[in-house]
């Protein structure tokens, strides 16, 4: 049995479908035949989301706003739930709002599931930054991840924890290393490079040494819609990762080449961060052995991918960043 | 510098101040020049907190509800909160209703505080529970408690951790093991069993093998008093415990001694719990490092004083019992 064919026919609701994983695990999950309910706060701008097609259904409700996922039906919350939205990846935002969108609207999505009473297979997306500065990180490595994004998803996996221990959900966690692919904001590293190296504009980076453990999309893709089908991985916890380290140098020199421009890299024209994190890679091995699959886009081939979806989508993708 | 001098001219909200740790604390807050808002819901019975004094201020909220958690002014949250309010530890209490005061009320307390932007030093009371079964657990031991009432406390001091990278609040949490004294609750074990014995009543109990860390209440109150006074302890977990394990059969034996009436317990006539806890005991060493306190009351006086403060307050605590 594949994931694939044991999803077709159930219905996943995703949390924060108008962002870049979620967005993504829409369009996935509807591909592997699910109905799919959107859930878009009003504000959110959809354009990540045209064309995704018929079984992809938008609801406008915002886990930070209880009233509006009361008006939620409880049969959204019925199969399958993928908490995708969150605060904190756009860098400068507030703490508050970090707190506001990542912990209170994980509890408020939790305990309308509670008044559903449905106890829906549950993905919440964590982060490897809950584990802060290590290399291949295994699932029971100390949480030593600083700061208060990586705190509120430590936060937001005991909620999740807690719930299913009082029979809420049945929750699994990933947590997600550096994704990339189609529909990465640009303010992000991967798709901010390589844009600018398409378009043969100047290529400022730090030194560039630390490490990433880079992921296409689809890979994030294929081990969530694992992690819904497999048995036997309710309340688990599992790194979605490659298990490869790629220095943020070598990342911009495949950027680079990706992008076919010539455009030459300035490494050490940016300092680096206050806090940076040296090192951040996880190891794949709980997500092979429990959800059987591995992540099979090599970075090489993931950039070059990405570079003609950019191409292709230029009419969609550049003018919504422009907006 | 004892604790109790620093804490004068203080101000301390405290919620779950009907409850047995909970009023415990006002009394012992007030006494050493605290001037304490007790934080009870409209719907609790403010039976323990009669005659705690003109430095006690009564105020009516429930941290399940935040519009009235809305209509506390900033000021009660200025300077020092004690989350004591919890659910759970009642027997039979149901799950839902644990999540909803325990986390719930917990990111509402926090996020009620963020709103004010007070950064109070704030003492969340967590559970030797979140440990499971473990003899004289560490604060480092991993967290292996199972159960909706464990894993809520998993989830509030991660909330706890998280509002404070936020600058919300300075927390130190308390992992407090299983408290006994004046105003305990008759349901639970060393008050119960200390009236029926006092009473000469039947004593039915498990064949008592399984072990605990019986704290006096006012030693409780004085590790926290420290939590308060102390520099340099905020983001720490710290346990509150004695460090003696004690079997239920000895405490058993030293609650019938301090009795005094020649009752006689029945071991074995009740049967273990299902989920039975074998080993609940803690490491004091951290506590005796950082707070510069230890447990001061050994059993046998702790018991004997319990049973004083029983005949002395016959006329506050059965009526309110039996109501």
């Amino acid at each position: 049995m594949t994931p694939g064919e044991s999803l077709a026919g159930r219905h996943a609701l995703v949390t924060g479908a108008s962002g870049f994983v979620g967005a993504n695990l829409v369009r996935g999950l509807a591909a592997r035949g699910c109905r799919v309910t959107a859930l878009l706060r009003p504000s959110s701008n959809p354009w990540r989301l045209a064309g995704a097609g018929g079984a992809v259904e938008v609801a406008h409700a915002g886990v930070d706003d209880e009233a509006s996922l009361a008006g939620l039906p409880d049969e959204a919350l019925g199969d399958i739930v993928i908490h995708a939205a969150a605060a904190g990846v756009r860098p400068g935002e507030a703490e508050a709002a970090v707190m506001r969108a990542n912990v209170r609207g994980t509890v408020n999505l939790l305990e309308r599931i509670a008044a559903a009473g449905t106890a829906p297979r549950f993905v919440f997306f964590s982060s490897c930054s809950v584990y802060g500065d290590r290399a291949h990180a295994a699932e029971d490595a100390p949480l030593e991840g600083r700061g208060a994004y990586a705190a509120s998803k430590v936060a937001g996996e005991a909620l999740c924890r807690a719930y299913a221990e009082a029979g809420v959900v049945r929750p699994v966690i990933l947590r997600l290393y550096t994704p990339y692919g189609p529909w990465e904001a640009e303010y992000r590293f991967v798709a901010g490079t390589l844009l600018r190296a398409m378009a043969g504009q100047e290529l400022p980076v730090t030194p560039g040494e630390q490490t990433r453990d880079l992921i296409h999309v689809d890979d994030v893709v294929r081990a969530t819609a694992a992690a819904l089908a497999v048995d036997g991985v309710e309340g688990e916890t599992i790194n979605v990762c490659t298990g490869v380290a790629t220095t943020i140098r070598d990342a911009v020199a495949g950027i680079v080449e990706a992008a076919g421009t010539g455009a030459v890299p300035r490494f050490g024209a940016l300092p680096y961060r206050a806090a940076e994190i040296w090192k951040m890679s996880g190891d794949p091995s709980k997500m092979r052995r429990l959800l059987g699959v591995d992540a099979t886009v090599p970075l090489a081939e993931g950039l070059a991918r990405t570079r003609r979806w950019l191409e292709e989508n230029a009419g969609v993708y550049r003018p919504a960043l422009s907006r």
